[in-house]
């Protein structure tokens, strides 16, 4: 059986997946795309008529959500300790992190990039501003939960820090700091600091960019 | 032990949870809010410092996901056939459409709501309306999948429908059918037709007001 084929741009969210290949220690066939893909690799909406990254095909199966990707890959051998399984202490939480990363963190994040960054020409700089503020407002149910905790879920690190701290990590790129409290700046710093993501970002840096 | 509580709004994605909770035969303690509740009721803010909705609170379990939420409460009793088991066919597709649902098809409609409608006095509303062509060329994914399926996974109805279904409800209700094929209208009508769609939209409605 082939590897699963991903398809992705260097640090896209997508990184959520290869990082969590690194971590589970799954080999993966990284295939790297110039960004966005669907202008700047129009032949990719061939292999995904939505045009978005990331990408999986591990055999007949299709997959382009980050996080559940993330989930699958870290599972895919059978359950392991970067997932939180059924009946474990903590499984609800993880469940909800690992959906709360993308559609209440990363969306607001995505919204100010391209209003504010991407597009500021067309005069809605202060719309995505708007989302700037929302994606501040929207960290606190993290930081109360890493209050006393050192990793998100079940007192280990999980594919729910690599969903959430791929928000955090893609926020200090985009000039999103001011409002990261410092306490997520330094959880950050302590998932940077992990080999399994130092060896994603390289991978990622190193890859061929082209389809 | 108590029955899990769940906040939400009439109508709000917290659907979502009501739905499964009638699918799934699981006793909740409804509690309706009036909308937005961070603004008409600041005191859910105590319970909910993110002031979204839904909230879950079932023992030391809280939840703010709609689609996690949805999946949890289906499962709550032991799996399901709402839910798709690991190992089982469509396993794969069933986590990536649980996430898809509110990550990249339910957040560009809360921008066009925010932009196009709530605020519209801001002069964003042509901000709203890009959001708007976003979701509905977002679509493609469900309405390729649906191509020669009834639901979206292993043959039967499960929580990936609710949580897509939930989407293409919204639209309608928000003015955002335009771009929806006829397809994924037909589809929605199905699942409307369902006795747990009917008997949660009837508990929304009848539901207490407050806190």
């Amino acid at each position: 059986m082939t590897d699963p084929k991903l398809y992705t741009c260097a640090g896209s969210r997508g990184l959520r997946c290869t990082w969590a290949a690194e971590e589970a220690g799954v080999q993966i066939d990284l295939k790297l795309l110039p960004f966005p893909p669907r202008f700047a690799a129009p032949e990719y909406l061939e292999i995904n008529p939505l045009g978005t990254v990331p990408l999986l095909i591990d055999g007949e199966t299709r997959m382009t959500e980050s996080c559940a990707i993330a989930h699958y890959l870290a599972t895919r051998g059978g359950m392991s300790d970067l997932a939180v399984a059924p009946g474990e202490r903590d499984y609800a939480e993880y469940l909800d992190f690992t959906y709360h990363a993308d559609a209440t963190i990363t969306f607001p994040q995505t919204v100010y990039m391209r209003f504010a960054l991407f597009e500021k020409d067309k005069g809605w700089a202060e719309a995505g501003e708007a989302y700037a503020k929302w994606f501040w407002k929207r960290l606190v149910k993290v930081e109360q939960r890493l209050d006393r905790r050192e990793y998100l879920c079940a007192d280990r690190f999980t594919v729910a820090d690599i969903c959430v701290g791929y928000a955090l990590i893609l926020a200090e790129r985009v000039g999103l700091d001011d409002g990261v409290p410092e306490s997520l700046k330094a959880y950050r710093t302590r998932l940077m600091a992990r080999d399994g993501y130092r060896r994603a970002v390289e991978r990622e840096m190193a890859g061929p960019r082209a389809i």
